[in-house]
């Protein structure tokens, strides 16, 4: 077993039961204060930990590490280190923090625990390339049933390929960020030439994104054993989409204008170290796939995700309740594909696991599926309905693993829709 | 007029008349000497200039560049300067490297230049997010004869959208890098079930990419009246398809695995301001677009462009010739659309205008549409025949403009194909 994931360890500091950050999650982000730089943090229990004045205080004094690594915007660097590194960092942070601690950091706590509340929390990531896949089979077959053929809703390469396409990076933002409705091209049912305006099908799509910690060069290839290697963790990831512009202009090369507005994540990257205990195997291929894509053991992780719609007045309502084991194609299947051709892979390049729906109604990821195109609308708390999101939602997803007691959590990612600029 | 574009300019280096690089081009990139860090440079005839040397002898006392701008793997910093500024470095080296120059930087020549032939040139922009556009409308007809309808050749959306998508930006390399023939998925015509294996169908594409150089905000809209303010330059952009692997993965989401793996781009960026001369006006576009696609002025540029394929034994064939005033969709259009939906632009983003062709079979922009699928091979010097690229060749394209007695040119994109891994 890890060290740092030990269910029998507690902290020195209180931790609520249901919180996201037991001592053993230890994920990594960026925050800031008032008139500071940012600086990489880990959260336990509502506390953030600055990791920069853990360097300052020598905590990390054996580790070979310079201040500019947690001194930074971004966890980049500290990815880079690699994961021999990383893992000497989180367990350092877990024994630094356990209840029966030798270090002398309980009463140092001052100097580098902040409330949560009172930091804001950044973009963790520098995002180098940004891949989304779609690797659900629940959600490519609605989608095949609401715009194809039921009978054959499923394109015929679906279940030989991780199918897969470029995103757009520069768009990807922190919870929190609020979004303008975009405006764009569409065509009506009813009309014979393109009209321009706001989008009046304004979507979410629930997604987990990895974030590759270890860079490849180009013409090399990652077999699927080798994967996870490569994988720093995981990040909630909201792809927000327009459905109307979408629908106009994907056809021949695929999603642009209709996603590239913004994809928001949640600030907190849970390590693929600390969903170890949450494994579980991955749903049974048929036909078989090509033996570059056969992957072995438990690449599935157990993930409770939620969404929820809220409006201006607060009154919310979970839309969506999924979960990330779903996912007929697993990272590792995904990473493997990505680089069979040899593309290269950098620090920081991030890739969503695709709308992740279950066979339910209740479990479907994106309102286009919930609503079935709109004709089977959402009731909320206050009797007016959704169909897709209004000016002044927010949409928040959350995510979670729970098992044994132990309870290791994502945060959210939260997005409050505001009218077209 | 700009001041260095004067065509009645020379220098007190002796320029070859059929040199890509007059006085009046002078282009950004960056070059590096053996045991030495990468550094900004121009380029003047056979030579590069050295632009930190230049800053270290002061000649840009006056202009308040820090010595990092030039001190720099990538021209990034540079062209974040803003317009302004790269307009008075230019200014300045036209001034420094003019015949009849008030400064004494021809007595210190060997203090900032060297043959072009000594150093090695780099990949000039650290790229951020890639769009590849498909905006020849003789290239996506020839297309949708080939693969759809010759009747119906055009898609519903073509002539009211520059429809365009995400491609990948990390492997994207500088002239001179070899390629290798990429693996992957291909399903072949009689089979059931798909096979991998090393791409059969190694294609490459002409195309010109701008550079961004002025970033926005997300939620922002560029008018095309501005567009031009957010482009820096061009370059010569290759990029490479595999078409089998294209072919099967590309429905519904678009090119991925069959792009990725490699584009190759000219190492010199020339500026939009040194192409001024060579603008010509756009084609008519039926029906009208959208207001907010309107563009005035001449917003395309006449660049004469070269695909050369040689052999390993240094035979060479010109397979196309063509040239970017074709393209239906101009830049500014381009610009418009990608940021209508408010996506933010960053400095060093790279805009593709998807493959080149012209009318005639001669002016086709891929071997795809020069052999028609394969079906009219082309005959090399050797009698040997080329449907798609083999193992050991290169491909080589060139592109310049001429008037008036004045030639800018780009140099050239080199790739030589090896083996798959």
């Amino acid at each position: 077993m890890i060290r740092a994931n030990d269910p029998s360890l507690t902290s020195w500091l209180t931790v609520a039961a249901d919180s996201d950050f037991p001592i053993q999650n230890l994920p990594f982000g960026v925050f800031k204060t008032k008139g500071k730089a940012p600086r990489v943090c880990t959260a336990l229990g509502d506390q953030i930990v600055d990791l920069l004045a853990l360097h300052q205080l020598e905590y990390f004094f054996d580790l070979d590490i310079d201040a500019s690594v947690f001194d930074n915007a971004y966890i980049n660097d500290f990815m880079a280190l690699g994961k021999e590194k990383n893992r000497a960092v989180r367990d350092r942070l877990s024994d630094l923090l356990r209840a029966d601690s030798h270090f002398d950091a309980k009463d140092k706590a001052g100097a580098f625990m902040l409330n949560m509340s009172d930091v804001e929390l950044m973009l963790p990531v520098k995002v180098g390339d940004y891949t989304d896949f779609y690797s659900s089979i629940e959600h490519a077959t609605n989608l095949g049933c609401l715009f194809r053929d039921p009978e054959n809703a499923l394109l015929p390469n679906w279940r030989h390929i991780p199918v897969g396409y470029h995103g757009r990076a520069s768009s990807i933002v922190v919870s929190g960020t609020p979004i303008h409705r975009p405006k764009g091209q569409q065509m009506p049912a009813d009309a014979t030439s393109p009209v321009y305006g706001p989008c009046k099908l304004l979507d979410f799509e629930l997604e987990v994104a990895f974030v590759v910690g270890q860079a490849t060069k180009l013409g090399e290839s990652v077999s699927t054993a080798n994967a996870e290697d490569h994988i720093f963790g995981l990040v909630l990831f909201n792809d927000w989409s327009a459905r109307d512009i979408q629908k106009w202009e994907y056809v021949p090369l695929g999603p642009f204008l209709g996603k590239s507005f913004a994809s928001t994540i949640s600030p907190w990257v849970v390590t693929l170290d600390a969903l170890e205990h949450f494994r579980v195997e991955s749903p049974k291929q048929e036909p078989a796939v090509l033996p570059y894509l056969v992957s072995e053991g438990k690449r599935n992780i157990d993930i409770n995700l939620e969404v929820i719609i809220e409006t201006e007045k607060g009154e919310a309502k979970t839309v969506s309740e999924s979960n990330f084991k779903y996912m007929y194609w697993n990272m590792s299947q995904q990473l493997a594909h990505h680089t069979v051709n040899g593309c290269n892979l950098n620090v920081g390049d991030m890739c969503a696991s695709g709308t992740i729906s279950g066979k339910e109604v209740g479990s479907y990821g994106s309102m286009l599926e919930i609503t079935w195109k709109g004709t089977k609308p959402v009731t909320m708390p206050d009797g007016s309905e959704r169909k897709f999101i209004k000016d002044g939602d927010s949409v928040v997803m959350k995510g979670f693993c729970k098992k044994d007691g132990l309870r290791i959590g994502f945060g959210e990612t939260r997005g409050k829709v505001l009218p077209a600029v």
